[in-house]
């Protein structure tokens, strides 16, 4: 179903604006997705509620409303000026991963690019799930959806405590420690997770003294390398 | 040196601003970075002009000027707001490479978050030199920089075309290819130019065409990585 919306003050326009906001997101259940790939990925994963495009869209499901409008509208919702002119609301699911035998856990990852990132990378390796400390950043943010390419209508994304899930699974640790193993000497254990922390500060003391195995990459002539590089490096290791 | 600023409209500060354009940068071959890290390994590379901080800073030489000012005058020449106080002013160095035994060239790569991070992944695996191709984006975009942290100061930067380089070295692309070989396949060469591609489009046809090798992470689910991930773990690889 096609609509045209040209107020500012239409409800519709307010509701997406506010998905703009976590307590917002929060309280709706729902947030806001860009693009047409994104759209492409939702739509299969039968988790589109509404779109609002510069132009009608074709193939989109009759049960779907389109609401058609105009640039300055669109820029009210969307967080890029939303180049290809098609933002659209989703729902926040709770999607249960079929097993947990791969898992990465980021602890106090703040920056939404880099969260959207790791989930696109932990899609492409076939990891079962993302989980998400307290102090993570939230993963609807449109940020991380955006960075995330899609993924976060394929991947289960759930937040928890490391604590929760240490006991069957050999708990992998990423830190720049004296004593950590290096990667490449690391094999794949049948059931695990994966951990990497802060941008600023790594992983805390405590997620430290639950690791099983504490490794890092090898690298010279700078402190670190971006958390969503070095998740990609581990993840890609470790399948 | 420290002196005090209060004006917006002195000259000092009016110079700085100017460099958050890329034109400007040109002119007068200088950049801005941010924050005590990338101040340390800009002081380190004997390469700060002069700082503008929140409140003098210890330890600088005294040939360089710091200019304290108020918030509201940092904040016109910070990308970020600054949340450590301090931006400087360096200059656009063409660094030499050593050797050009091991490079990774960026093929129209646009995000310049991606740009100064796989900057920052290239130190980090000691690699010689990054390449830019007309196309990729600025690397002295203050965005650039930030992502860089501090690898700027440190790694050779180039502008040029890939054909300057093809000559006696193995060409590496990374494509998404039906032909594409396994990167963990692949031995590290002698003499090699790693070539990463545009987010959106990835590498051009004729770059595909000066390939010695053809390279793809094996990937499921999802088109494709980010090309800053991607070349994380090509260079982890091809070390």
């Amino acid at each position: 179903m096609v609509k045209y919306i040209e107020s500012k003050e239409n409800n519709k326009i307010k509701h997406a604006a506010s998905l703009k906001e976590s307590k917002y997101r929060k309280e709706y259940g729902e947030f806001l997705a860009e693009g047409k790939k994104a759209l492409e990925l939702a739509l299969s994963a039968k988790n589109v509620k509404e779109i609002f495009t510069l132009k009608a869209l074709e193939n989109i499901p009759n049960d779907i409303t389109q609401y058609v409008v105009k640039p300055d509208l669109l820029k009210k919702i969307s967080l890029t000026g939303s180049p290809e002119g098609i933002v659209f609301v989703s729902q926040i699911v709770e999607r249960k991963p079929k097993r947990l035998n791969k898992v990465v856990y980021l602890d106090h990852v703040n920056d939404p690019g880099n969260v959207g990132t790791i989930m696109r990378t932990a899609l492409a390796f076939s990891y079962d799930a993302i989980i998400l400390s307290e102090g993570s950043c939230d993963p609807y943010n449109e940020k991380v959806v955006s960075a995330s390419k899609g993924a976060i209508f394929q991947l289960p994304i759930l937040r928890a405590e490391l604590s929760e899930f240490c006991k069957d699974k050999t708990v992998i640790v990423s830190a720049l420690n004296d004593k950590a193993k290096d990667l490449k000497e690391l094999e794949t254990p049948k059931s695990f997770i994966l951990v990497v922390g802060n941008e600023a500060s790594g992983v805390s003391k405590e997620t430290l003294e639950s690791a099983d195995i504490v490794t890092k990459i090898d690298i010279n002539n700078i402190d670190s390398l971006n958390v969503a590089v070095a998740a990609g490096i581990l993840m890609n290791h470790l399948r």
